[in-house]
């Protein structure tokens, strides 16, 4: 038997380090099925030379993938017809609607704040990112108009995703994010349906203590008090903004990982771009991909070899002598590699 | 000849910061015109009286003031019928189509970030603002939507005044903040339009910088180095959240100041919201108010006296004896009050 994983590097340093990631997974040795890799295209390169940013045949591979990892996309920087981003498409696609970015401090930085610790479950399917938009020339010149979509099934699969979360975590804490002092009928909708879930669920979640809080001042007090969240639930872009500010708090973006979870499949993704400014330059942290590897394999049951990953991840940015220049070292993507799998 | 300058406590810590900022004014003396206050009422109190939280006697006696200070709203925990948030109608009703939040560090506390020194301008009339929100019940359950709203003539008023204002300031950079990698219609128009004033100005914003930055980076971005930022330039709902984010960064809500603003008509109005948890304990930081009122001379064409109050609140913070429990501070409402007073 073999774990099949899609690997889609991508644009820019997706290419760096989903390759390293990759090294990871094959050295984890008999704690999973051997891994058999099915490398995909996706982005804008395959665009330019496409017309397409998705091809069919990258979606139809990973139906039969157990996982796959995603690695970046590069935007064109001005509106391309028909080019729109893979990535939203997939999550669509796959019906991957959660979208999963534990962010935890390991004090690698000393700048860093303290004790972060947290896990934004964000919304991955609709929102603003339904991108149903419209463009109308009026009198007063053009007027456009987007749909934001919230729906009550949405909202609760995501709720359950994130009380299922923090029941396995200590502080069992849920913090619904939403604007429904100005959005009342949808975020109204999403906090409402949210609410609802503990009294459906037989006392399964009982334990958990469910707070809210108004996306403004969400992201005000992860600032300024990070320790006061554990899981934090919010429609699709609030928690796009939200992964981003958190991962702030723990020194980069090059640490966060995340995954793209359905109820039949799982992508691992790191939480930041394509970098364009260092692309091709060898120096791309590779921890937020290795730490979305171990993440998807989480997802997929294999928890023990998730740990290890974790763990060999942690010792290390905790020794900090092997970093990469977003984290003020001056180590490259190899380097930084190398030195987890000793670890492993 | 007099100043006359609507006053609207609303709810909460309103009742005791806009009545600081008053005493502000007063002090002033004869660099302005005698101010004249016309006490206004709006908010969840006046709800909870009279049903509705912007009674028309309020927006009728504004068209007859020169400009006016807005306290803050409460806003109901659940979603209750008839009501909607009076600051949002205000800043329709009158037109107050930006909102201008400077946001800086004069390292009150020893925890800032280095020189914060910016302006989030947002966008204050359209966006998911425009509150256009429906509920249908479909197979699946129930499904709500809401307009969002980006048209060309509110993107480039508000462009314009990002302009002016960053050539009123020493480093005259301009960022539009956006997500047109997913928004391509409407985060597409905001920022087309934006990009497409200098050509149009002649000549008049040519040494101003033009930058952009998507809106999860920007956030993250503005928390790693906020010192890259000069003029932010945001649709609504970034704007709200950018700004909140900004505050952040200067130790508290409590120090920062906004005005809405028109072509006829301004309203000062402190960032931070009506703190139900500190209401009546008489100690609220009274400085975003105090500021707003500066902020609103400055926009009446007083410049002079508003740089007097600011001078004097950054002298107050600077010396860090009398401060608000927000700061870490142990004096009242008052006591900062009476030390501003004393500075001016
Ligand atoms: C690239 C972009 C479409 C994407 C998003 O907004 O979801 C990215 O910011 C992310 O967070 O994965
Ligand atoms: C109270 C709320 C409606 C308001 C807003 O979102 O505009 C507040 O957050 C603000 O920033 O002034």
């Amino acid at each position: 038997q073999s774990l099949k994983i899609g690997l889609i590097p991508a644009d820019g340093i997706g290419k760096e380090v989903i390759p390293a990631a990759r090294r990871v997974l094959e050295a984890i040795g008999s704690d999973i099925p051997k891994p058999e890799f099915v490398p995909l295209l996706a982005g804008w390169e395959v665009f330019v030379r496409d017309g397409t940013a998705l091809p069919e045949e990258t979606v139809e591979a990973l139906r039969e993938c157990d996982g796959a990892l995603f690695g970046a996309v590069s935007s064109p920087s001005r509106r391309v017809t028909g080019y729109s981003s893979p990535i939203v498409a997939l999550r669509k696609e796959l019906d991957l609607y959660a979208n999963v970015r534990p962010v935890i401090s390991v004090s690698a930085n000393p700048d860093d704040k303290p004790a972060v610790d947290l896990v934004v479950v964000r919304e991955n399917t609709e929102c603003l990112y339904v991108k149903q938009e419209q463009l109308v020339h009026s009198e007063n010149g053009r007027e456009a108009r987007a749909i934001r979509l919230i729906t009550e099934r949405a909202s609760r699969r995501i709720g359950k995703m994130a009380f299922e979360i923090a029941l396995s975590r200590p502080r069992k804490q849920v913090t619904i994010v939403h604007k429904s002092n100005v959005l009342t009928i949808t975020d109204g909708l999403f906090r409402e349906t949210i609410r609802q879930i503990p009294s459906e669920s037989n006392g399964r979640y009982d334990s958990v203590k469910l707070e809210e809080q108004i996306v403004d001042s969400a992201v005000y007090r992860l600032f300024r008090e990070p320790q006061i969240y554990d899981v934090m639930v919010a429609p699709n872009l609030y928690g796009d903004i939200l992964s981003d500010a958190a991962a702030a708090l723990v020194g980069s973006l090059g640490l966060v990982p995340s995954v793209n979870a359905g109820d039949k499949f799982v992508m691992g993704e790191p939480v930041h771009g394509s970098a364009p400014d260092i692309e091709g330059k060898g120096i791309a942290n590779p921890i937020a991909a290795i730490r979305s590897a171990a993440l998807m394999l989480r997802h997929l049951g294999y928890a023990a070899p998730a740990h290890r990953i974790d763990r060999a991840v942690d010792q290390v940015i905790r020794e900090g002598q092997v970093l990469t220049p977003d984290l003020g070292g001056k180590s490259s993507t190899d380097d930084v590699l190398n030195a987890v799998l000793k670890k492993l």
